[in-house]
């Protein structure tokens, strides 16, 4: 059995931003040399999600409106977790994106369909934040 | 190692579809001869979802409710990603949802709770897709 | 390959309960003796979650509140699943939360951030439940 991991970075320059990661796992799935495995994407923040859906920016709206409309940014005296923080509604945003995900690895590449595409989903941004890349297989 | 992969296809009657694939999830696993192991099962559109919940009716028709009561169909035009589209709702349906499990395999079986049933769930149908089995494990 | 099974068992003595289970999750890891794998935590019981956020008490109790102000417990005569039951809402609350996840494990220890804490989150207790650990590695 073979394993890999990375972490890959970020410092998005809004409080919420939806960058697309597709070619950066990719490229870790090539590094790991690994043909048939499975790769878990996840954040190694809780304010913060990985998921699989369409890079199509009116989708991505959709998604932050959403995520607003159930969890909103403000009045951010509105939580309770908000004692010296402001960033409540960014530990539930995730949740409700279901934070993590894992892909699988056919023929030494990530096994998608052809639309899907992985984000990376920062819901308390303008700080340097990390997502764990970790691959099994042979 | 042992690794294993096929494809289920689904082309359901209506817009949105609730249909049980524990038994072919199953017979996949069996198949592939592994006997401890992961499985993971993970929807190749991202108009639909993967999940495990309860197989009753009553229930299936509360969760579609409460999908509709988040992320309604209509209006259309509510939705920027509906330029010459239709299905925000099931982009944004399927996040709520999860998207994705994976699956513990022990002794050749799924290793499932006595009512813990998985569920492909369709939220733009009417036509051909799929759902990708992939397995680890010896 | 190296593969590990354990189940955690709970009742907990309200109808909603967060407990934070990292240490009983890492010290499953140690006993496995996989230094390099993923680690699957599911419940077993589709009325429960296991999911990764901060183990901070007002945030927790920012996680019920959403939970009940979108899939609420009462009126329980609002939900289809509930003939003979109450649990319908328990049932929507674990999709919510995403319901499961997979774990890392490098150098023999999960593979955490810093703020990452495993969580079970109850929704109908008061009973004897349990959630299924599974590891594969080596």
């Amino acid at each position: 059995m073979k394993s890999a991991r990375e972490e890959l970075w970020f410092e998005t320059p809004h409080r919420r931003d939806y960058i697309n990661i597709t070619d950066r796992v990719q490229e870790f799935v090539s590094r790991s040399e690994i043909r048939e495995g499975l790769c878990l994407v996840n954040p190694m923040h809780i304010t913060a999600a990985v998921y699989v859906n369409d890079d199509e920016s009116g989708l991505i709206q959709d998604i932050d409106d959403l995520l607003e409309r159930l969890a909103p940014h403000e009045p951010v005296s509105g939580y309770r977790h908000n004692v010296g923080e402001d960033n409540a509604d960014a530990h539930l945003k995730r949740q409700l994106m279901a934070h993590q995900v894992v892909l699988a690895i056919t023929g030494g590449r990530l096994d998608l369909g052809p639309w899907e595409q992985v984000f990376y989903a920062e819901f308390d941004g303008r700080r340097r934040k990390r997502v764990l890349l970790k691959a099994i297989g042979e």
